[in-house]
């Protein structure tokens, strides 16, 4: 792991690091803050997930999250959004291929040899964070935006044990029935729809996958809202299923990192008053 | 004025506009952030002034201005560096022309025509507000970072009366003395070093202006620290003058967005203190 550069900031430090991914096989870019708590020890992990087109940077640059994460000690790591590199597949769009992984492991070709950001964010970069940052690994929890905030919900539901928290931002929350979604599912895992649902966090939950509770903060005039991020199946499957969804319709709020920043501080004291129990 | 963009935030709106300068000769973008408080009435307006090669988009992005100015209720008004535009005067350095205005009035070619940055900051921009925006022009303050901590500095010395409260991050406290002031004051206003002291904090306050306090914050770590905004000599003369300088060497702390956001909040509410008294 190569130190790209690290900032004091809010008494912790803001690094970007980078490692030759083996899951990825490319090099992959990555943010990490580590708050003024570390000094006396481990502190809980809190991953952020971003949304298409995006690198670790723009949360790390507009996100906002330094102050809270450093009055409730609690670590920040920021991945990209896919593997990158001119080596790599890729598409014109901006909603399929680099800067778009969809948090899933790709089983289709031209994508399969590097789009495996699933294995990425819930394997490979959590062993390399726990070997090389004060993080206490038995406290995790996660949330994202858009894009990410479909990998937060996805990877949380999959894997009940590892996170005690989890929200999002404006997450897409059930790819199978939006235009974003069909398209890079499709891509990605191929036609058959039945491997889609273990990427999707409204199916997954109609199968049966559960955690006790889940923070969402949605915009009322985002322009994505009606045609990829309508939470009305999600919300319904939470109800069916006994998962308590708080669902926060937010009056004028859009799709961009001002809306992420207005409420970033409030999910992460959610997610600390989780973390630092027990 | 034209509106390029609106984004709710923190309650309020963020946004930015542009409209045809006729100081400047040419179009100028500015960001304005107005609080929720401004639907009961006029806010106090805090100007903040950025440093070389920004423009009014850095420290809106990166900033972090936002919160603490929605719950103190002040609007933040956020010009860019200089006039711009392909038949303007430019420089190949990063540190003179487009991007580096140094708050002054040019009065040398190929300058003067179009850098006139000390009166747009200081007459052209506060009419445009005080017309378009619920702003109580009786309550204003000034703060800036670097370069624009100069101009922060040397605005409110030259205009006592006109800001209740003025403070910097990291601010060029005596451009005559060093390379960057030197460089810009000879392009800007010719070899005669006497014009340059109505632009240099340290000679105004030796030469008589006063305000009765600053704040200043100061990383350690700044990379530019002993070069360029060495304070000392500012702080002398503060001293002598019985200008009360606050200046808070920050351990560890550079030059970047990262130090200046981490101190963000505490300087808003200490212009909030001193723009809601009387």
């Amino acid at each position: 792991m190569e130190t790209v550069s690290t900032n004091r900031a809010f008494e912790g430090v803001q690094g970007v690091y980078r490692h030759e991914s083996a899951t990825c096989g490319c090099p992959m870019t990555f943010a990490v803050y580590v708050p003024p708590q570390a000094k006396d020890g481990p502190c809980p992990v809190l991953w952020y997930l971003s949304g298409l087109t995006c690198t670790h940077a723009n949360v790390m640059e507009k996100g906002e999250y330094r102050k809270a994460a450093a009055e409730h000690g609690v670590i920040i790591v920021c991945p990209d959004t896919s593997p990158r590199g001119e080596t790599i597949a890729n598409d014109e769009a901006y909603d399929l291929g680099q800067g778009a992984g969809f948090y899933v492991d790709a089983t289709e070709a031209p994508w399969a040899p590097h789009f495996k950001m699933y294995s990425y964010v819930t394997e490979e970069l959590p062993a390399l964070i726990a070997a090389n940052f004060p993080a206490d690994m038995n406290r995790q929890a996660i949330f994202g935006h858009s894009m990410g905030g479909h990998g937060a919900l996805t990877v949380a539901l999959k894997n009940p044990g590892t996170y005690r928290s989890v929200s999002a931002f404006a997450p897409i929350t059930n790819p199978i029935a939006v235009p974003w979604g069909q398209k890079a599912l499709a891509a990605y895992l191929g036609p058959d729809q039945s491997a889609w649902r273990a990427y999707d966090a409204t199916a997954l939950v109609e199968d049966g996958s559960k955690v006790p509770e889940i923070l969402v903060d949605q915009g009322d005039t985002d322009n994505f809202l009606s045609q990829q991020l309508d939470p009305a199946a999600f919300k319904t499957a939470c109800e069916t299923a006994g998962i308590a969804l708080t669902l926060n319709m937010r009056p004028g709020y859009d799709h961009s990192y001002y809306f992420i920043s207005t409420f970033m501080a409030d999910h992460i004291a959610w997610h600390a008053e989780r973390l630092t129990k027990g």
